[in-house]
């Protein structure tokens, strides 16, 4: 396997196509903070400030000044995005709202915990790259809110009653182990590393099912944990669960857990199994364990981030394990990825397309896109990729 | 042209077809309510007990068999429908949870006006039916709290903050009119009209764009009421104009009014001109009105409803018209609707369908669909065309 000519693809990609797309296109000059509802040319079609999505400009812009030995613009594109969100984001119960106007005024309440959680990461590379000391509060900070908001992660804006079954999300676990690991990482922090060991265990053996193969999003939190009556229960979401288990590699890499890393990459090989489309390829958005109806209308979209997700689950297991099916389901994805989402006249890539792959909306970045799991991509598959060479 | 096939096509699906697959289905002979997570053949998938959907099938189980000259059968599942939602359905503050558990303990709290509506119309439906003066109690309770709770409808479930616009929404003054106007129907009761006038009054005049010749989900309370610059702002939604548009004839024609009928059915041509996919045929689900992204991923989907509310308002304009356009336009839809939307292995139709027309989901009913769009289409649109045979 020559790797060589996928780091330059990958990394050309990063650096001359998608950095310079947010460069040009995201900063709010006027008024701080980001656009992310950029068309196709990165024409601004909406000024709504998505908290996730702020958080994640100013996450990736850190890390990659950082990853590519400092950068002084994309540092100042960092900080003046966590400038703008700690002077206006914050609730006064110390959440991060959901969203805020173009203005900066709250528009959305700080009803959704993974506010905070990109909160936290955007703050702990801020340190990573700085080595300034209110960065490495403010991670903390956000990080202590998301674990304290874990039991009731809507709050008062809980629609939830005694008569909805309460679940265990696999969600809130998998970023809990990837939040505790960036931590590690960014501020060397091992205040959560218990935190995480319970998160991996959760992830790779609760939502498991090993009978069926399958890695579910809800389970019931005593009991039988696998609720096959419900679409709750049965709800499948494949490409979280390929970036769960990446999350997972990565610790287990740290710990030199053996174990871990045969669980982790068995998992992704059952994901894979069920959530690959047979008929037009690519990966589906959300499944159902035993393929009833289900009620997302959505549900068999091709969506960038599973793909970008799955793209770095198979090159880092690659890597791991050396085993060949893991080398030819990422030379399928690869290729399916590349063919469907990037867009050959405009940089940056699509987001959405049918079950067929065409394309279905213009946006390059919207309500739930940003500059994250494209760019991440684009940097972890070509690391693991030089990693073999 | 010949209605009388027409006719005959329309009220064989609703009482051969429709009906009796509700009948077989729908009750829930242990815990009382219905079951509405309908699979193909009927077979349940998910039990929980959504408020629109439960009190829909009140409404339409009692319409059918006043309609059709009292039905024991129809009326006993109204009725214990009926008993079930009203002792278990409602809050100690008075307003319909947005869904129970199969065993009646609310599941979704009250956040939801639109619960309170359909239980105002399915109440009305049974007073209609059986002049017991606890239905009519319970129908003007629950749409005096519909009318109270529209300048704040989601109460303390509220995630908008002071940066968030405050719009008025096209859908609660739509289903105002609609209300009223089975009010007067069902209770005789004039208590509404004022309310009704109003409604009317914003939806053909605040709502409708006539340069643009678009109706607007979204408007601005004051100044300029259209907003081109957010996605909120831009936001059509085909189906729900049509099915406005339908309510606007209804009242119209009580009241003799012929310049809102010119007005409804240019308005309806608006509709269909900008709504209709010219590739595949049919009518998008949701819409930008500048064609800029759109937030919902499944925007350009085919749903069974759009589809039912489009025939209702067409073979009805026809009829107050007699203008060939409208004519021209039911044979069209009448065709896409009845070719792609029936099932013709099992009763009932499928709810949603891609683009190009092919089924993605095989349920019959979900937590969207049930006894109502379909079956009511059917009866107003055979309804019609007997007025004009």
């Amino acid at each position: 396997m020559n790797w060589q000519s996928y780091i330059e693809r990958y990394e050309n990609e990063l650096l001359n196509r998608i950095i310079p797309f947010w460069e040009e296109h995201c900063v709010d000059k006027e008024f701080g903070g980001y656009f992310t509802s950029l068309d196709r040319d990165g024409s601004v079609y909406d000024t709504e400030k998505y908290m996730w999505m702020q958080w994640r400009i100013v996450y990736m812009f850190a890390k990659f000044s950082v990853a590519y030995g400092g950068n002084d613009k994309w540092m100042a594109i960092a900080k003046q995005g966590y400038d703008f969100l700690t002077s206006h984001g914050k609730s006064p119960e110390g959440g991060y709202y959901f969203a805020l106007n173009r203005q900066g005024v709250p528009s959305m309440a700080p009803y959704n915990i993974f506010s905070d959680c990109f909160a936290a990461m955007g703050a702990a590379a801020m340190f990573k790259a700085t080595g300034e000391e209110k960065y490495r509060t403010e991670a903390n900070s956000a990080m202590r809110n998301y674990i304290a908001r874990m039991d009731n992660p809507k709050g008062r804006w809980e629609k939830g009653m005694s008569g909805k079954p309460r679940r265990l999300s696999h969600g809130q676990f998998m970023m809990l182990a990837n939040l505790a690991f960036e931590m590690r990482e960014c501020l060397g922090s091992h205040e959560y590393d218990e935190s995480a060991e319970e998160a991996v265990k959760a992830v790779t053996s609760r939502f498991w099912n090993p009978d069926m193969r399958i890695l579910f999003e809800n389970i019931n939190p005593e009991g039988s944990a696998f609720d096959l009556d419900s679409c709750e229960g049965r709800m499948i979401n494949p490409g979280h669960g390929l970036e769960s288990m990446w999350f997972m590699l990565q610790h287990a890499e740290q710990k030199g857990d053996k174990e871990l890393i045969v669980r982790a990459t068995d998992i992704i090989k059952g994901i894979m199994d069920f959530g690959t489309d047979k008929k037009y390829g690519g990966i589906f958005y959300f499944m159902d364990a035993l393929h009833k109806p289900h009620l997302e209308l959505q549900w068999d979209m091709k969506l960038w981030w599973p793909h970008c997700e799955a793209i770095i689950a198979l090159v880092f297991a690659y890597r791991l394990t050396n085993e060949q099916y893991f080398l030819d389901k990422f030379l399928e994805i690869d290729d399916w990825t590349w063919e469907h989402f990037r867009d050959p006249e405009y940089p940056e890539w699509y987001a959405y397309l049918n079950r067929r792959g065409e394309v279905t909306h213009s946006l390059k970045g919207g309500k739930w896109k940003t500059f994250f799991h494209l760019p991440r991509m684009l940097f972890m598959a070509a690391k693991q990729m030089k990693l073999m060479k």
